[in-house]
């Protein structure tokens, strides 16, 4: 079970004392990944993820539409990719207030429909609720890999690198931006409303990737689940965490900046580990999706996640960065 | 995709023309059924279904967290049980509000608890968001039934006979009781906050019923649903229709009571048709089970749903009553 709420510490406690026990089957493996598992067939397995996305926190209420209905798509496919699996399918609640009129809704459908193809996957069934609040869009996407190929969070060993796609920061820059009312700099308000899930990149870490996570609530925090239920520590250089042009400009190119951007929310990156022996590998296949890929750090024994500065020094992490699972 | 919004013919009417395009998939039909059915393997298929409750419109602000947890999750149980299926597992969405104290949480997942083990399910995993609104429960829940198995909308048959399980409107009348701040009669105001899924009953109609629909948008409504997609006309005579002591008390037992009970929602039974020569067998599977079951109906060529009354004669169904969905 993860958490977009931001409420920090308490929050993800109470979720693993109230939920964690409820997740018996095997599937769920205790809710240590943020995806279910479930054996399929004999050649597959199916991978099953929910997320929703809220008017007012996750998208704001003048949004496109179309954007709208993309992201909300496109946060779970995020999910698949870091996993390695494909899309095969997703269910949909919409809990609709007033405000919402048929032709937004027309709009909606337009984007889920240009989304469905670009990602090959099929609405499967939905539930319209009536709702006296804020837009709340629902959604459970369901992904398929081949049998024992999905990625965990588990995996990761010390001596193993990190890596990082694309660049981070830049959606909680896009977030800031709207809020001022700015229109640009372009690139940062994209990724906060369409993130770009990394499916070709996800596919092809099946079997080179020790574990992965899709970065959804901030750098810092996601590497944390995987230093959690893998048992190791994550350690990241500050210095070679991927900032964009865009995101220094406005935020500089500093410790604090990169800071700020490894806490910031709404990447849809995939941070995940490999052996240094499949490094070369795993760059080609970036190379082969064309999906940048940064090393950013590596494993080592020890626990929770350590941002190091040039010197190796440790970077204190406020209460706003990395929060512990459990 | 079905509407619990009580909107009428234009939602229902732009839900078709909308979304059922964008359901490509054989798993999702065109969104003729309400869930989704998934080929799993040789011997088995899955069964998809998702549904969400919101505050202030499916459960009331100071109803126990514990039977709002249940009622969240049989909502979804009592598709799977209209379709002849097992429950799985399920994952879930929380939309949590800031008076959702995490007291309330604790209650609320022991609730999740008590129906896990009662109906054999896990949950698979979910996601928590902050919300600035009324509390909202999201749940997709899976099932499993044998190899194309799924009790589906479309198999009604003209000589077929309709039938219901337990008594309609009940949950109606509970939802008007607890808006007039009673707390008794007890039967419908524990029907409105705790419907009772008909999984047992359910998988016992596999190879019975021709179509079947659980009963949450109202009798009539839900009827239309089989009606569409069967090509068919649902003739119901009225007063055949099961009202309980308490609602005859409440509304009364003429038409005009039968009308307003069939056109209410939240029953959570199971509407179903089977061939003549079956319904001895479906008459012992309901006493095996437990589950009162009554014939109110029976299809004939035509379309639509049609009210009689003890003379045969057409009660004018009302706008509030059954919708046409395409």
């Amino acid at each position: 079970m993860s958490s977009t709420s931001k409420r920090g510490l308490s929050e993800f406690a109470l979720i693993a004392k109230l939920f964690a026990p409820l997740a018996t089957a095997k599937a769920a493996a205790g809710l240590k990944d943020d995806v279910a598992v479930l054996a399929e067939n004999a050649r597959s397995d199916l991978v099953l993820k929910t997320d929703a996305i809220v008017e007012g926190v996750h998208f704001l209420k003048d949004d496109p539409p179309e954007t709208v209905a993309r992201k909300a798509l496109r946060v779970n496919l995020s999910d698949l990719a870091a996993k390695g699996a494909d899309p095969v399918g997703y269910l949909m609640v919409l809990a609709r207030p007033a405000h919402v009129t048929d032709k937004w809704l027309k709009a909606f459908s337009a984007g889920l429909k240009s989304d469905q193809q670009r990602f090959s996957l099929s609405l499967l069934g939905g539930d319209t609720v009536r709702m006296p609040g804020p837009l709340v869009i629902a959604i459970t996407a369901i992904g398929r890999v081949p049998k024992d190929k999905a990625i965990r969070r588990w995996g990761a060993k010390p001596g193993d690198l990190v890596f990082v796609t694309g660049t981070i920061g830049d959606a909680g820059l896009g977030l800031e931006l709207l809020k001022q009312k700015r229109r640009s700099p372009r690139g940062p308000i994209e990724k906060y409303r369409l993130p770009q899930p990394r499916l070709a990149f996800g596919r092809k870490l099946r079997g080179l990737a020790s574990a992965s996570i899709d970065v959804s609530d901030g750098l810092l925090q996601d590497l944390g689940h995987i230093a959690d239920v893998s048992r190791v520590c994550v350690e990241i250089d500050a210095v070679r965490v991927p900032l964009s042009r865009a995101l220094q400009t406005a935020w500089g190119r500093d410790e604090r900046a990169t800071l700020r951007a490894a806490s910031a929310g709404d990447d849809y990156e995939i941070a995940f580990t490999c052996r240094p022996d499949r490094a070369a590998r795993v760059r080609a296949a970036a190379r082969a999706a064309k999906v940048p890929v940064t090393q950013i750090g590596e494993i080592t024994r020890g626990k929770g996640v350590v941002l190091l500065d040039a010197d190796g020094k440790k970077i204190p992490i406020g209460r706003k960065g990395y929060q512990h699972f459990g």
